[in-house]
Order: C-alpha cells, then sequence, then structure tokens
C-alpha cells in the first residue's frame, strides 16, 4: 500500500507543477503556452513551421519503382472486362481534350498508393471537369466494358484508390469549384475534387470551418473524404459525415445523374440513397459534387498536451474531460511512447513532456477563450491532483498549437519513414482498445521492428502499426487473420474509418455477418450490374 | 429615416428592460426565471405541471368512431393478399400465446391515426416479445402472402403507423428491455419499443440523455423514432439518428434476422446498411433493436422566451445565437401569433410575454451555469439593444423550463382541439420559410378558421397547419398540389421529419427526382419482394 505521506506528497508535487502551469496560462497572463519546455516548431532543419498536409514524397523514385504490381503480390485474377482500345482512346480524346493522361511518369503516381504498397498497371488517367462529363464517360466505358477506378487525393491507407489492373482512372482533381456557400444556414455545396485544406480556408475566412479535419488534409478530396466515410479529428465534436453530408450528386456506373444535391438539414422522402454512397469507396458511383453543413469557427481554440502512466487512467482522464469540458471538447487523442519515438527520429520532431509510456492530446473549442480556459484550468488540476496525469503542456497560439498536433497528426508519416507498415484501424470498447498493442506486441517479439498504438479515443478508434524494415510475409501470416479474429471476440472493427479497399475486403465477414454482405452484393447488382466500378475493392466476390 | 432621438430612446428602453432581466437573472442572484410575468405551469385547472407527453384522447370514443376508413376517403384499391384465416390465428395463437389481441375496442387504437384522420380494418394485432417472435411473425406472414402493418406507439402524423385495410399489426409495445448501457462510451442499446420518455428517464439517473426529444415522447417508441428519421428538439445540438445510431437489429420480411446491433462509433466495414432502415416507415423490415450514442445530461439548461416583430429579425437572432452561444445552443425554436392564440385558447395555457407576431424560444445547455448565463446574458442584452427583440423571460429552474416548453411543444396538441388540421412538415431554405404561411394566409382566406406557422428554425424546418372546422376535399385541393409545387420551387422538402408515409407517399417526387424513387423502389424489391411490410406507404406503386 502507498503511504499517506507519499500519497500527500505526490499531490504536492502535483499541485507545484500545475501552479506553474496556472502563472503563464491563466487568464490574467494570457500567455499562449506554459509549462517547460514549450512545444517546438515542427522541424529543426529550416526553423519553419512545416505545413500540417501529409505529402507524396516522390523524391526517391526508385523507392515507388520497387513497389510489386498488386495482382503478382495477391494473386488476382483479371476479371473479365474489355482492354482500352485505340478507338476508345479517341474517343476519351475528342470527349477531354488535352485531358487524357497516358505519360507513364504522371501515370506512375495515380498507379502507386501514398503507402508505397499497391501498384496497378492503368494506362489512362481522364481529368473530366463537369458531371456532364463524368455521365459520358462511365456511360461510355459501360457500354463498352471497360474497368473504372474513381481517384480523389490518392491518399487512402487501404487501396480502394489505386487500379489493380488496367481500370482506367477517372481523377476528379480538375473539378474543384465552389458551388454556394449559404452564411445562414452554414451549407457549403462544391464539386468533388475540392481538396478538404482549401475548403476549411475558404470558409475560415468566412468564420466557418469544415466539419472534418484529416493529417492528409492538403492533398485529399471531399469526394474522397465522402466515398470512404473519413473520420479524422474532429469527428468527436461534430459527428460523422452521415450527420453533416446534406446532399450528393452522383453519376451511376451507366452514366445517370443522381441529383440527391440538397441543402437541407432535414429532408425524409423516401430512402435516404446518398448513404448509399458515403462510404462505398466508389463501388456504387462517382461523387461529382458534396453538399456539407459547417460548423462556425471557434473564438477560442485550446490545446493540453499530456502525460499518463497508464492505459487505464487515460479511461479515467477522458471520462473526467468529458465531464469537465464538456460542451468544448474538440478532440481527444492519444499515442503510446512508440509513436513519439518514431516522429522524434525520423521527422526530428521534439516532444515537450518527459518521457511517459502515454500521452493524450485535448482540445477544446468554444466561443469565449476566458470561459475556456477556465473550465480547462479546472479540469486540469483535477487531473494533476488526482495523480492521473504525470506532466503536461497547454498551448493557445495557432503555430503552437500546430506544433503539439503536429506530434500526433504525422506519425502516419514518420511510420512510411520506418519501413514497411501493416496498417490496422480498428474499432473496440474502449475498455479493451490498448490490450491488442500488447497483445500483438508479445506475439511478434524481435520480428516486428515497431508496433505502435495510437488514434481517436474519442471515438474507440485505435490506428496499431507494425513496422518491418521491408515486406514480410511471414510477418503478415503472423498478424492476419489473428487480428481479425481478435477483433471478432471482442465485437470490435475491422476498419474504422479507413474503409476495405482492396486489402481488406476479403476480412469483412469478421465484422459483418453473412447475410448483410449479400444485401451489400445485391445493392452492388442493382446499381453497377456490370461490376465496371472499382473493382476487386470493398466486397468480396458473389461466389464467396 | 428613424431620426437619432428616437432611435436612442428606443435603445435606452431595451436597456432599462434588460437591467431588470439581469437584476434577476446574473450570476450573483441565480434566479431561476427573469422579468415580469413568471413563465405560468401548463394548467390552470388542476394547478398541477401537466407531463409534457403527447397523448392519446380517447375521452370522446364518438370522435374516433366517426373518422371514415382511409380506403373509402382516400379511394384505393386493396392489393392483392392473403386474407388472415383460422388456421393462421390458430398459428399466431400458438407463437404468442394470450399476445393476440382481436377484441375490436382495443384495435381501434390501432387501426385510427393519433391525429384521427385515418381508419384502417385490420382484426388482429400481435405483441411480439423478442426478435425470434417478430422473425417467426414475418416469415409466416411472407410464406402466407399476408400483409404486416408495423406499430410503435402510434404517434405518426402522416399515417405510416395504422392499416390502410387488414393488415396484421405487429406492436413493439412489449419489446421494451434495455439490453446495456455503458457509462464509458454512452452507447445504450434496446429493444424497440422501449419509450422515449423512459429511456431518457433511466438515462438522467446515470448523468445522461438520448440524443433526441420529441413533443411524443411519453407515447413514441424508440424502434418507430428510427424508423421514422425522427428529428425533433435536440436536432440542433445532437444531430439527426443518422449520425447518432451506432447500431440496428431488424428482421426482414423473409423472417431473416439481420444483426448490425454494433455499439461502435466508427465501423466502414461496407455499405452501411442501417442507413436503409433508418427513415423507411417499417417498409424494409421491421427495426427489433436499437444502439444509440447517448449525451451526458448537461449540468446546465437556461431558457429564453422572446417577442420579436418581424421574421426577417427572427433570422438576425439566429446568426447572433449562433455566433454568441455557439456551443451552448441547444434549441432555436419559433412560433407564430396565431400559434400562441391556439395553445393559449385550447390548452389554456397563459404566455408570459406582451403580444408579438413572432416568438423564439432559445435553450442553452453546458457544463457551467455561470458561464453559460454570462454567455446567454451578454446575447440577450445585444439583440435587446439592436432592437431585434420587443420582449423577453428567461427560465433556469426546470418547471419554469417546462412551462416554457409547454407553449412550443403543445401547439400540435392544441391543433386537434381546433377542427380537423391539414398538417405539412416542410424544410426551406431559411431565407424562404416563412414566406409559405403567408402566401397560404391569403390564398385561403375565411375558408381556413386557422392558418399558424412554427418549428425548428435552426434545422430550416417548419410545421404548417391549416384548420378547418371539419374534413373539406374543397379545402385539401386548395392546398394541394399547389404547396408541394412551391416548395419544390425552392428547393425545399415535403416532409423535413414526419417522413412520407400513407399521406404523402405520392408526392414523392417534388422532393426526389424520378431516378432516385426508382432505385428506392428496386431497395424494396430486393428487401421485401412480396411488398407484405407496410403496404400502400413511403413509395408510389412501381407503376407510376
Amino acid at each position: 500500500m502507498t503511504s499517506p505521506a507519499v500519497l500527500c506528497s505526490a499531490m504536492q508535487r502535483h499541485r507545484a507543477l500545475f501552479k506553474q502551469w496556472l502563472l503563464v496560462s491563466g487568464r490574467k497572463s494570457r500567455a499562449s503556452s506554459a509549462h517547460l519546455p514549450m512545444p517546438p516548431t515542427l522541424s529543426k532543419h529550416n526553423g519553419q513551421l512545416q505545413p500540417r498536409r501529409r505529402q507524396f514524397h516522390w523524391t526517391t523514385r526508385s523507392r515507388s519503382q520497387d513497389v510489386e504490381f498488386t495482382h503478382v503480390r495477391y494473386n488476382v485474377q483479371r476479371l473479365g472486362f474489355a482492354a482500352v482500345t485505340t478507338e476508345d482512346m479517341m474517343f476519351f480524346d475528342s470527349l477531354l481534350p488535352g485531358r487524357v493522361v497516358t505519360d507513364p511518369d504522371i501515370l506512375e503516381a495515380s498507379n502507386v498508393d501514398w503507402l508505397q504498397t499497391l501498384r496497378g498497371r492503368s494506362q489512362v488517367l481522364l481529368r473530366p471537369q463537369t458531371t456532364e462529363e463524368v455521365s459520358q464517360v462511365l456511360r461510355y466505358c459501360n457500354d463498352r466494358n471497360l474497368a473504372v477506378n474513381p481517384q480523389g487525393g490518392n491518399t487512402g491507407l487501404v487501396g480502394g484508390s489505386v487500379p489493380v489492373f488496367d481500370e482506367i482512372i477517372v481523377s476528379t482533381a480538375q473539378m474543384d469549384n465552389i458551388i454556394s456557400f449559404n452564411t445562414n444556414s452554414g451549407v457549403l455545396s462544391c464539386q468533388a475534387g475540392c481538396i478538404l485544406e482549401n475548403l476549411n480556408n475558404y470558409l475560415e475566412e468566412r468564420d466557418f470551418i469544415m466539419p472534418l479535419d484529416l493529417g492528409s488534409k492538403g492533398s485529399c478530396h471531399i469526394g474522397g473524404n465522402v466515398a470512404t466515410n473519413a473520420g479524422g479529428l474532429r469527428l468527436l465534436r461534430y459527428g460523422s459525415l452521415r450527420g453533416t453530408v446534406l446532399g450528393l450528386e452522383v453519376v451511376l456506373a451507366n452514366g445517370m445523374v443522381l441529383n440527391c444535391l440538397s441543402s437541407l438539414r432535414k429532408d425524409n422522402t423516401g430512402y435516404d440513397l446518398k448513404q448509399l454512397f458515403i462510404g462505398a469507396e466508389g463501388t456504387l458511383g462517382i461523387i461529382t459534387a458534396v453538399s456539407i453543413l459547417c460548423p462556425r469557427k471557434s473564438a477560442a481554440v485550446n490545446v493540453a498536451f499530456l502525460g499518463c502512466d497508464s492505459f487505464e487512467k487515460i479511461l479515467d482522464i477522458f471520462k473526467e474531460s468529458k465531464s469537465m469540458l464538456g460542451e468544448i471538447l474538440s478532440a481527444f487523442e492519444f499515442l503510446d511512447y512508440s509513436c513519439r519515438e518514431v516522429v522524434c527520429e525520423h521527422l526530428k520532431l521534439r516532444n515537450p513532456l518527459q518521457e511517459a509510456p502515454f500521452y493524450i492530446l485535448i482540445e477544446t473549442s468554444g466561443s469565449n477563450n476566458d470561459h475556456d480556459q477556465e473550465k480547462l484550468n479546472h479540469f486540469l488540476e483535477k487531473v494533476m491532483t488526482c495523480g492521473l496525469v504525470t506532466d503536461g503542456t497547454m498551448a493557445t497560439e495557432e503555430n503552437k498549437i500546430k506544433a503539439i498536433w503536429a506530434l500526433r497528426e504525422r506519425i502516419t508519416e514518420a511510420l512510411v519513414h520506418d519501413g514497411f507498415v501493416y496498417k490496422y484501424d480498428i474499432s473496440l470498447p474502449l475498455e479493451r482498445i490498448y490490450e491488442i498493442v500488447i497483445d500483438m506486441k508479445n506475439r511478434l517479439g524481435v520480428r516486428a521492428k515497431r508496433v505502435v498504438g495510437y488514434g481517436h479515443l474519442g471515438d474507440g478508434n485505435l490506428h496499431l502499426n507494425i513496422v518491418s524494415e521491408a515486406y514480410d510475409q511471414q510477418v503478415l501470416d503472423s498478424i492476419e487473420p489473428y487480428l481479425y479474429e481478435w477483433i471478432a471476440q471482442h465485437s470490435g472493427s475491422i476498419s474504422a474509418e479507413h474503409g476495405l479497399g482492396f486489402k481488406k475486403k476479403d476480412f469483412i465477414y469478421f465484422s459483418k455477418p453473412r447475410a448483410a454482405v449479400q444485401i451489400m452484393q445485391q445493392m452492388k447488382a442493382i446499381l453497377d450490374p456490370k461490376g465496371i466500378l472499382n473493382p476487386y475493392k470493398t466486397l468480396p466476390p458473389f461466389s464467396q
């Protein structure tokens, strides 16, 4: 048992730490960041704040050229689609003059996924600018039985956005117009190829924000976000796209334009078809326009970064934050010590806190900074006093907030520098969420270079990442299907927010009953009877 | 032009009013209600606070017996379903001993809708208690080609919950068990027949609340709420059921149990089938269990009730409230003067404010009462000073909050006492939302006893209600399809939250393109090929 004297001493230490905190972060001083050391800028190389965006790293081209063809590595048989002919190319050239890409160097970036783990061999990339052009492309491809791979920013992590064979890539990159924004209702309508960060910048100038935020915001398209039902960093506060997306315009496989681009918050007239396309990963239609409900930009944003010595305590801190921060809590993220190692080692980020087994990032967003800081201070005092937190820092200035966020957001990027990444995106009941990281560490031992766990704790979403020096089938066989069986046993989901894409489609039965998959296949058969849209993705074949 | 002196005098008057307000509602006094007169209790008859629930009023049985058969009034032809035989009754009796109802007096309440405008002629009501029993009932009915009418609390307003002919009524009334509640995640799982108010009471004891709240909370079932995608009073804050419902268990027409009762906040494994059943009004399957994400109960709730002299000013007040109340704004409702008249006349409610063309109800919910009252006071000071508001009162005590809410929530009930109600539930762009009320008043003139407009302004949702002494086909013909054409011209929805049910199904094309309706019909054909589930509802027949 811990003696009362030791407990008392620990409380005093916490209180002393907390006083330092308040001294520089309280109402009167209005300091923007508190506790030593101050959050660093993101990069020590050039002294400048790096953009938070996830970017393509094509600097070492030999690396992407090393990526094996998907159909070889995964032993996939090509389905009976037609091959692109000279006549087809003539049609595309006449429809999209100057926007038919066949240059192998440009195609390389669209054939290989961002993780550099998959490679298709498409020889044609189309860049339509209008819904009508998408419609004509699909009508033609459907008639000709040509397979199509819809592509947004190609930032997907399960191979949903790159071709497996020679599918024609239909890119939304040139469909990037904002259609309208209503400052009364906060409803934005735009084409599918708008980059998330650009939309957010547009809205911030008008005192609004996008209801979602991802590490890949600098590249990903809103159409792709909707097609993959992206979750990200703001879901805890603003909910999922299933609630915030108010309308979609979608082109079906046969070229028919389905206009459900409502900008109404409520519309109960028949079945809500747009929901079918949210998260369907381009297998049921190509999303060409989106209408989405955007919240007001918060006048005050604060971020606290905390050290914590056990996962159980993280859960206690989470409960406390929901109670004491309530309506201003906008993010509750966690990372383990291995994540800290990897971002510090590969991206040279500095961690402002002492070493700890776990770190928590808490963000608050509200309309009154004094109120928010008072709530946050009360909360921090409580979690320090109870010994739930061992160390912490707080930031209110934008660049310092970004620096803290980088420690969480750039983990994915840092891992790519570490070796071949086996990427898992899991939902589990909160109580069990970190067990699988420990289990996997024990199971893989020295065969794994690194096993890390981080994610959106507030949403019950764990990113489990395993790294080996290079792709290793034996390591993969040790992970799968063991991991999926573990998740199924604990009533979790094998894909929380990344989707199934190419890599996970065969494992769907670990999360969905056979009857449900059959209905999904029937939906697919109705909307895309020839199966030309994003084949080899999302659903296993009928025969299974 | 208004002279500066007049303006100055107006501002002084507003300031004076506002000071009175602060005197009794500010931080120090902690008074629960401010400004004269105080909100009254709901009923002067017995001096007791009436429950807020919408209740059946079967006191005047002759009234419900006056309701004409739906198939007669609307000239509907019965589809080719089988009729219930003695053998069928023997099967039901053996499956559900003591839970097969044939008593005409009990059936009366299930054959007639709450508005007393529709009447079916079902002779059998079944009360299963388990999913397995529902499954066996549907498998049997599907084999026998017997039509089925799923029924929850029978509080629907478009005839979705009552039979049109002799459909077998399958009630969820005896499926009212709570399955689980997780205090870490806030996820509640329960059977479909749980009454909304009971669930909310259960949660409040555990410091949580349901994410939806309706006037009919005392009768409506959560399964019915989900089947109709109910909106209600908390949607502005907690979003729609499409985001908060995490899982569903559904029995399909052929008896197959589709278990998608996930309690995970994120799950991107294939198409999100549960979305199909949300808002499908029981035409695609019977919902037997629901899992739903529940927010924490707010420590502080405040309500302001304001008078306003033009609809344009309401929009300005709404924008101001979103900016100044931000994260604590939990409701923004409005009603016009005619609504005030009808609740005062028929329910004897007292309006605490002076006469005004419009009234606004603003609710805030937050974790710190001092902070919330400060925000609310700043907001009220601003809208008073600008002359946007002419009069107001504020309440923080529960019974006084309920009394103010009653003025808004009991309008539907009051209207039923006023005569035959032609009920419309419309979404429109905020800027045009009240135009149609004025237009309809002018159009109908003395033929309408009353034309009233109220609703969830924060969601762009207007309830337009027209009353005549008795059902009058000529009045109806003057309203429809004129109203629907008007809505379509202004890109609105002919049903914001009530659904299409029986009454609105033929008007779906005013809100959805033909291509979309065709896809809906294909979905229906997949999931219910014989069409036994809630026939004559939601979708027009294939032939149209």
